[in-house]
Parts: C-alpha cells; sequence; structure tokens
C-alpha cells in the first residue's frame, strides 16, 4: 500500500447512499454491540482498545456518546489525554498510556492518545523528527505487546473532515451556548496549521501500520459513527467469543 | 559472546582479593553513592533501573540494605514484586512492571521483576516455550523504551550462588528465629530445581541482552556487594551530570 494522501480521500459518505437508511442499519449495530460487549466482559479474555484521533471539531465527543453511549458502562472506559503533567513529564511518553491500557474484558476508549506525541508536538516544534520516528517504532512495539500479550484488539479511527467543514464547526462553537464551552483560543491558530497536521498524519499512518488505521469520512455524522460501529461489531464479532458457562468449584 | 553457563562461572570472589580491603572499598563507593544520587534527583534528567534476579537466598535484600540502605530514601524506591495480583492479571505481564518504572531523577530497584515471567513460571510450566520468547523479544523492547526515552540507565543484576550456598543459608533460615519468617515450605523443592533454573535464566542471559547482565558471584556478601557499589557508581558517573544552578524565573 502506498502512502496515504489525505487531501485524496473523501471526507463525505459515498453519494449513492441514504441518510436515513444507515441511520437505521447503525441503530442495529449498536444494539448489537451491546450483546457482544456483554460477552466479552462475560468471558474475559480479550480486550479492546479504540483510539480515537482527528482535528479539532472532528466529532470525537459525539462519536464517543452515540456509539458508545448505550454499552455497559461497566464495561467500557473514556480516557482523555490531555497535556501531560509534571508526573507524566518525568516518565517516558508511554508510562501513562500503559496505566490505560484495558484489562481483559474491557473497552478502552482513548480520546486523543499515545499519537499525540508525534503530532501536536511535531507540529509546534516540541520534537524533532529523528525522535519522532523514534517514538513511532516505540509506538509500534507497545502496541503489539497489548495486542500480543493482552489479546488487545486495537482499533484506531482518524476522524477525517474538511477544512471547510471544520470552519463551520469551530464558528458555531462561538454562537452556541451549549458549545461554547469546548472553545479554545488556540482553535482558530491551530487550524492554520492544516497543512503540517496533514503531513505529520500521514507519516503517523505510514509509520504506525503494523495495527492499521481506518481513515473514517467524517464531515457527517451519522455515516462517521456507522463507519465505527461497523468496524468494532467486526472486530467483536471475529473473537469468537463464548459464554464461560459455570465456574468449577 | 557465546551463551553464558553458569556452571562455568565462579560463585566466589577471585581468591587474590582481601576481604577487608574490599570492604574498606565499598565503603568508600557508598559514600561517592550518595553524592552521585543527589545529584541524579537535583538535575532530573536521567533515572536508574536496578533489575535484581536470583535463585531464592542468594541475597537479594541484604544487598539492598547494604548497598542502598545509606541512600537518600526520598530518591530510592523498592518494588518487590510478587505473585501476580488478580487486577495484574488482566493486563499484559509489562504492565504492573511499567507503572513501577523509575521517574526521571529516581533510582528504582526491582526485588524480582518481569524477569520472573520468563522463569519461575516456565519452570513450573505455566508459560511454554513459544510464549516465552515472545516475552522476552517484548522484554528488549521495553526496555529500550525505557532507556530511548526516559534516559532510564538499566542495570541487570543476577546473583550467582552455588547450590551449597543456598543449601547452607536455607538451612539457617529453619534454625534462626530472626530468619524464620524468610522460609516459605516450598524452598527447598524451588532448590531441587535447579538445573531446569539454570536452563532458563541461560535462555534470558541470551535472549535479553540487548541490555547487557551481569552476573554477580554472590556466595560472599562482601563481594557481592562491592560489584553492584561499583557497577552502579561506573553507570551514574559516566551519566556526566550537573547541578542545574537556580532556575530563570
Amino acid at each position: 500500500m502506498g502512502r496515504i494522501k489525505l487531501e485524496e480521500i473523501d471526507t463525505r459518505a459515498p453519494g449513492a447512499l441514504q441518510k436515513e437508511q444507515v441511520k437505521l442499519e447503525t441503530a442495529g449495530i449498536i444494539s448489537e454491540l451491546n450483546e457482544l460487549q456483554n460477552l466479552l466482559y462475560a468471558e474475559s479474555k480479550h480486550s479492546v482498545l479504540v483510539v480515537l484521533q482527528g482535528m479539532d471539531a472532528s466529532g470525537k465527543d459525539g462519536l464517543i456518546r452515540k456509539v458508545f453511549g448505550n454499552l455497559n458502562p461497566q464495561g467500557v472506559m473514556v480516557h482523555s489525554f490531555k497535556v501531560p503533567t509534571a508526573e507524566e513529564l518525568g516518565h517516558d511518553f508511554l508510562w501513562r498510556i500503559h496505566k490505560n491500557a484495558p484489562a481483559k474484558g474491557m473497552i478502552q476508549l482513548f480520546n486523543r492518545s499515545h499519537y499525540e506525541d508525534i503530532l501536536v508536538t511535531r507540529v509546534h516544534n516540541l520534537c524533532d523528527k529523528e525522535t519522532a520516528y523514534k517514538r513511532m517504532r516505540a509506538i509500534n512495539d507497545f502496541e503489539w505487546l497489548l495486542a500480543e500479550h493482552n489479546n488487545t484488539t486495537i482499533l484506531k479511527f482518524y476522524l477525517h473532515i474538511s477544512e471547510k467543514e471544520q470552519s463551520l464547526r469551530l464558528n458555531e462553537r462561538l454562537d452556541d451556548k451549549t458549545k461554547q464551552w469546548k472553545y479554545n483560543e488556540s482553535d482558530f491558530a491551530e487550524a492554520k496549521l492544516w497543512p503540517e497536521y496533514r503531513k505529520v498524519y500521514e507519516d503517523c499512518f505510514e509509520e504506525c501500520n503494523k495495527i492499521p488505521w481506518t481513515i473514517v469520512p467524517a464531515d457527517q455524522n451519522w455515516y462517521k459513527e456507522y463507519i465505527v460501529a461497523k468496524k468494532l461489531k467486526d472486530a467483536l464479532s471475529a473473537l469468537k467469543m463464548r459464554y464461560p458457562g459455570l465456574k468449577k468449584a
């Protein structure tokens, strides 16, 4: 596979798709997810890590609410990674990530992730290219550790929105009282760095592909939710899980 | 370097060494360590991980007391890894290890370690050979992560005692009231598995040598303490640390 070029990938659903029909299908998938997650928890042999990355306003929070909001919260954990604390900075960049890796039986969502350490940091020159490439190798090894030694299925999603859609959404944050809390002064400045972000994301898709990425067209929420829910359902179904039955005395 | 064969390595100090003179030298080294550790803590750029492995009664506890007991406890942490808890078993075998990795400025001692997951488990057939080799690759990657991404100097010591010395010490545990608490019913049964332990240790020295091991002749405490203290001093000295001076406003 050649290098992923984000500019060549559509941010919208294929034209032939009917929004209402897809939404119905997504609802069906989500109720199946409920059953599969219960099984995952009961069997406790596998774990699932869902990594969500994307530009500001690409709809990570909404996705979490819509696709994961109806699952049993006992088996689903969400961790939002912010700027590292002083304690976290005292350790290697994967230390805080590993602490939050899913136990068997659990689905763990990362709202942003270890990938920020090679994305935002690179764009703002807090991490040189050599360090970034060393980190990407470490990320491959680390994800492999989880997959190989804790039966962790890792699903990595890049929510792919267009600059135009992002601009619309950022302006909405300014106007809508229920969304103003999400607005950061830096949002518009960050949005200007789009070409730089595109480049470092593309490097990351290329280097950290031992466990592959899914690029999710994300301008329309209904399509984004469908793709992620479907991918999760397929991954869980592939585990061929079974209820363990009565424990032996 | 060929495969390390433990049977070919002496468990005692070279004959020419004078015990009293070595003890004096060790005392000097330990006072230098005090200064170096203070510098490590003040500079907070590097971290040190000391891994102690060895058969029962090889003298890990005594070593910790003698060599590390006089350092500033604020900058030294010891973690003894026991049989994994239910929570720890829910994760990959390195999860609990990574949580306890040293922050910058710190010396972390592991009394037993991630290596037990390829030693005691292998000897007792809780881990097949294929899994053991996968784990050893994961250990190499993990130690490299700490070294490369948190400036961690990793010193791995195998305390090498003879079967005869072990037997003497285990019997002492039965007789000495101050040592009986250390006795486990399984100690003598484990001691019978010596050839099996020797084999899995040798595999581990061969596979997990991206960061090298030091085999420490450990029948005599004074010599064991000298070797470990010296190695630690040399490693800290090589870091070329400096006091950072006044923080900028």
